[in-house]
């Protein structure tokens, strides 16, 4: 813990490392040749990779859920044509077998001669060990996302030599990321790093306490080291943590037998901002210093406004939410460090408006559904696999991009064919066997017998699937889901909304709607637009404003309630809850934003959970919300159409004097600039439309805002221009 | 090719060699600790790693079908007790995570210390590229079969750090082979080998052509090694294709730099009888040999007769078996090596009158079978499923090892739902897109529509599944599935059988049924038991002893064209068939015998197959049924009731003057010789009936044979116990 001036020095110390960080980002639409596999199977092993990097004091600690594996054998195909004579080279992650027009190609696969004309090409890539992976590089023939790959082969030989059959065989569209050369293999892909140094040691008997000055993530070296003996190494989030030897959650020891190099790293990254160093025997050293770990990825959104404290709280969870933007979205960077769909459901929607980084999106998404067969709920968490559904709704609706609907769909149907299968006689989901109903961490919880929010993840989930039955052209398939969806939504309303409370009821036990009422379904009913204005409004009262319903502790579940409060129209109540929870945090010396807050705890109570004395995550994606809350209902921008073909800004001041920052589309940033006198808005690809309110008649050089009601004004935002609104802000 | 004078030298050189092999036959109950695993987790791992070993004329050549994978992350548990504290030993392929009583194990994982009492042990292992395993080794705590596993796991925490959730994770009970010290790692497993040496050598032009003397497979050696240059290998399983450096199938080609060691091994094992070794640069060797390679096993199955060259066919059949079993039961050594369902599915049946390894066949099962979902049939040919079932069928009625079929039920339950969701609106299964519909190679079989032979393959796959299901206790399915079974037997009776022609019709195609006769569906209705007497009657005369219906060419279909005539009493025409047929393969000079024989076939086109010169495969495992005919149809014994627990002994001269030979049962080998006048038997375990005719009352010291129809007499054989009986031979 440190005072409050502390951490108005760290936040001085933190932004400039922000800003020097490298700013790589990977674009997506890289026209020359790519590795390229088949999709999803990358992502699984490099998740299992990554999940399995968690360490409780020194012993590994792999998922507590199923690992799928990548394909060890499987075939690509281009149908394609040259003009000229192609020279390619053909690079594999495995061993390849090359078939060119269905004959079988044994030269020299770097140095294929391709005559002109029209060609198919078959290469077979096996490797038990990593993930099959193909590289092509030709003047024209060349690896890209148009390739097809399949597991399948269904390719036999009758007994003349003839191939008689390749039928019946499912080709996908391969995956692929920004592994742009022969030389840079998928399986050799490593995080960025960069040295970072202390700010403060405190020597401390057989060793010292350093302080790298904030929240971080990385390797820890080493340096000056003399002699013979143990380093042991004990890591806090916190310095109560990196103190106490004997609780503290990560540690590392490390012998050396005096011929080690002056400078040494440690083999295995972790997260925290001190560091206790001890030693032991007659080893020796000087210092110690870390390499920082990251994904090199730009700041694309940003947010300034009147308010020093939102600022730092929109810096500090831009901070967290880099720092868990790893491999894939993580949970959080000290503990777990694994993929939970609940969290990343979060970071993808906080990533629409500071990366948008859709491979991260993508990456995720793919290692948390894993593969077929599905036998157990995401994470083995009921609402984990809805959010997952959820997580593909809204990367389609930021994104636009249906290659990635068509990769994924096959595996939203067997997950949703799973999820259906286990409803009850009433067509609702229980927690069965084997299921764990999480909702959040809150005391006394019921997750017994039907429970309402998890219906209504359902019945979003099957919102999704009926979008995307529909991409896929089936109609059938997406008027079926539509269908269940619409009678579950009925069903809902039937067994939980309370017209005396005019509020939805938590869950039905054995036939019985108990009387209880949570945040929880109430809250994503509104942003699911599934109450109508009067409902709504019944809910905003009752539930959300009704401090007589149990308060929400958590940062995940904070996100939905002030969410759902801005889509209200509450932007004023809302800043002032994020400067008394976030405040609250930073006023503890947070340098990046916890996994729960309660401002009641005192002192070191802060610092534990699940029963030990620094469980608890400092650093936690979900702890980022204001990310997305800034962008998405201050700034007020969003897609109205997928990939914002077309899109909205509708700029709200909550008491701010002013507010200025970017939010990023697929086609670059739209800017936008808010005072109580005037907007200034900039638009990047796509049609937008900026919606405010004015006292007076507004004014725009160059364009006229078309009054749309009382007191409320539209201006279409062509790409690429700059409208500057003269107005009178009306609350 | 070479003359018959020179095979019968050949035959003398091969026999001492046969019988100096390793004996090793690995038992499978083993007491103390053994490696364990996800049941068909390492045999999958396995299987891909040795059928991604072909090569064709040195480029590699994997699999056309799907290939699985281990989970790469299971959990191991135990519940047990010890009466004083253990010292543990725990090793892992893998990295491990060990909990005893549900706490975290974070000590020396080779030197745990278990208090007395009651315990559960629960061990997480984690391995992205072998197969995750675990040997523990205590004084009473050991890694055995009784442990169970999981790829799933369901537990879970709540937030005051208590696991709250454990259920609905489905248990199986481990997979383990013969690895049964902490040392022998299952991914480090190797076949044995032993160094062969050349019978004779030819010098030619730039190298010589060496002959090993018989077909053989392993990894040459060149001795003498001095200087720079290539030294360029051309294998043949002739002397024709080993002079062909431009058609041989195989080949190897390495390049020295002058500092290799004098005697250089090569990586990568063949099959071949002659090599052409050939330098080029300034290389020079003096000599070669080889290290050959094969599976430990004992050979105790015997037959002898009074017939020399039924003999030497046994010897040359159980050779070939030999060089086929493998990690697997591939096809033949030279060009596949890969596993092929129909082809393994021979295999078992040989073995248990060969090795009676059952480790053999449950790898060989599991790996054909892979894992869940079913994407395609096996190996993608249709009949290559339904030989899988049969397989399993006789695996039981042999070993009668209800563990495996506990392991493997679900699986089989997995692969007869994609069957059954293929059958059209008769209830029958057509070829479908993807699928190989492949039966034999024969000229002009027509695939199309129903063919009845696939349906009479179904119909014994789902009497497979009924005595499966009943052997897991699911009275339910069993007779679901039972019931299935006659009704398509009902159909392919209504559908195929001709009362006209007595035989089944080949197919029907678009309703019509065709009026073509062919063997296949007539000679697996008899021994499969679907005929009565007089239809038996009618396919043995009107198709099986009918010249004028298409003649089988491939050993792989003789081998139940001969058992179907063997169940019909026909054993003296069946020796002559064998005689011509595979004595006609030692004419020309086979030390082993091949993948498919055609008398009219003259010279070296007896070579050919798939349009390539030296295609055809001269050692392929399909060739070798005499071992299982002689002993199955002429020793005549043959389990009555699962695992011998009864047996037959049921002599059958055929014409012999005598016979003596030796079938293995799970607890011992049966001992039968048998001439005109004298029939010696010796039991093993379980009950066994001698059953034999005789023209007057035959006599046995110490036991009655009792008389059981007209000159038909029995007797019952205990364990252990030697019969002879004095009787007078009637045919």
């Amino acid at each position: 813990m440190t005072n409050k001036k502390t951490y108005i020095l760290l936040i001085l110390m933190i932004l400039p490392i922000i800003s020097q960080l490298p700013q790589a980002h990977a674009r997506e639409n890289h026209p020359g040749p790519t590795w390229i596999w088949y999709p999803g199977d990358y992502e699984i092993w490099l998740s299992n990779k990554m999940q399995a990097r968690r360490t409780e004091r020194g012993a590994f600690f792999p998922p507590l859920w199923r690992y799928y594996s990548p394909y060890a054998l499987v075939t690509f195909n281009k149908e394609f044509s040259v003009p000229e004579t192609d020279t390619v080279m053909i690079r594999a992650e495995g061993e390849c077998k090359i078939q060119l027009d269905g004959k079988m190609y044994s030269g020299d696969p770097e140095k294929m001669t391709i005559p002109p004309g029209e060609h198919s090409i078959t290469i077979k890539v096996y490797n038990q060990e990593k993930t099959p992976a193909l590289f092509v590089e030709g003047q024209y023939l060349k690896s890209d996302p148009s390739w097809k790959v399949t597991f399948e082969d269904k390719e036999w030989i009758d007994e003349s030599g003839r191939a008689s059959g390749q039928s019946g065989t499912e080709w996908q569209q391969v995956g692929s990321w920004d592994f742009n050369t022969a030389e840079t293999l998928p399986s050799g892909f490593r995080l960025a790093t960069q040295p970072q140094y202390t700010v403060a040691v405190q020597e401390e008997g057989a060793g010292f306490i350093a302080d790298f000055g904030k929240e971080t993530f990385g390797y820890m070296r080493l340096h000056g080291l003399k002699g013979k003996g143990k380093v042991k190494l004990y890591y806090g989030e916190s310095e109560e943590e990196a103190r106490s030897a004997e609780a503290c959650e990560t540690l590392d020891e490390v012998g050396f037998n005096g011929k080690q190099p002056e400078v040494y790293t440690l083999k295995n990254s972790k997260a925290f901002r001190y560091v206790q160093v001890r030693t032991e025997g007659g080893i020796e050293l000087d210092s110690v210093s870390m390499q920082y770990e990251y994904l090199p990825l730009e700041y694309r959104g940003e947010f300034q406004s009147s308010d020093d404290l939102l600022n730092k709280i929109w810096d500090v969870s831009a901070y967290t939410m880099h720092l868990t933007t790893r491999e894939f979205f993580i949970d959080g960077i000290k503990r777990d460090r694994w993929i939970w769909s609940g969290d990343a459901y979060q970071s993808y929607l906080m990533n629409y408006y500071l990366f948008f980084d859709n491979p991260s999106v993508k990456r995720t998404l793919f290692a948390l559904r894993g593969k077929d067969p599905v036998n157990s709920h995401i994470n083995t968490i009921m609402d984990y696999s809805f959010y997952w559904f959820l997580g593909v709704y809204d990367y389609y609706r930021y994104s636009g991009d249906k290659a990635f609907i068509r990769q994924v769909y096959p595996r939203m149907v067997s997950l949703m064919d799973f999820c259906l299968e286990r409803r009850n006689d009433n067509n609702m989901m229980e927690g069965l066997p084997g299921d764990w109903v999480f909702i959040d961490w809150a005391d006394g919880l019921s997750k017994k017998g039907e429970v309402s929010f998890e219906q209504l993840l359902l019945a979003r989930s099957l919102e999704t699937m009926s979008l995307c039955a529909g991409i896929m052209d089936d109609a059938d398939a997406s008027s079926r889901y539509k269908k269940l969806a619409a009678e579950l939504k009925d069903d809902i309303f039937r067994a939980f909304w309370s017209e005396e409370k005019q509020a939805f009821l938590h869950n039905r036990v054995d036939g019985k709607t108990t009387d209880k009422i949570t945040r929880y379904t109430n809250m994503f009913a509104i942003f699911f637009g599934y109450l109508d204005e009067q409902q709504e409004q019944g809910v905003k009262q009752n539930v959300l404003l009704n401090d007589e319903v149990q308060q929400i502790t958590t940062p995940y579940m904070r996100f939905y309630e002030l969410e759902a409060l801005c889509e209200m129209g509450e932007q004023e109540y809302v800043l002032d809850e994020i400067r008394d929870y976030w405040g609250g945090m930073l006023e503890l010396g947070a340098t990046s934003f916890w996994e729960k807050y309660d401002p009641q705890e005192k002192g070191a109570d802060q610092l534990a959970m699940y029963g030990r004395p620094f469980g608890k995550s400092l650093c936690h994606a979900w702890g980022a919300s204001p990310v997305y809350l800034f962008g998405k209902y201050y700034l007020g921008v969003k897609p109205t159409s997928p990939g914002y073909a077309t899109y909205e800004v509708r700029p709200e001041l909550g008491g701010l004097k002013w507010m200025e920052g970017k939010v990023p589309a697929p086609e670059g940033e739209i800017t936008v600039y808010c005072s109580r006198n005037e907007i200034r808005v900039t638009g990047a690809g796509g049609k937008g439309t900026l919606v405010f309110k004015s006292r007076n008649v507004p004014e725009c050089r160059g364009a006229k805002p078309v009054k749309t009601g009382d007191h409320i004004y539209q201006l279409t935002i062509a790409p690429g221009k700059t409208y500057r609104v003269k107005y009178k802000h009306l609350k």
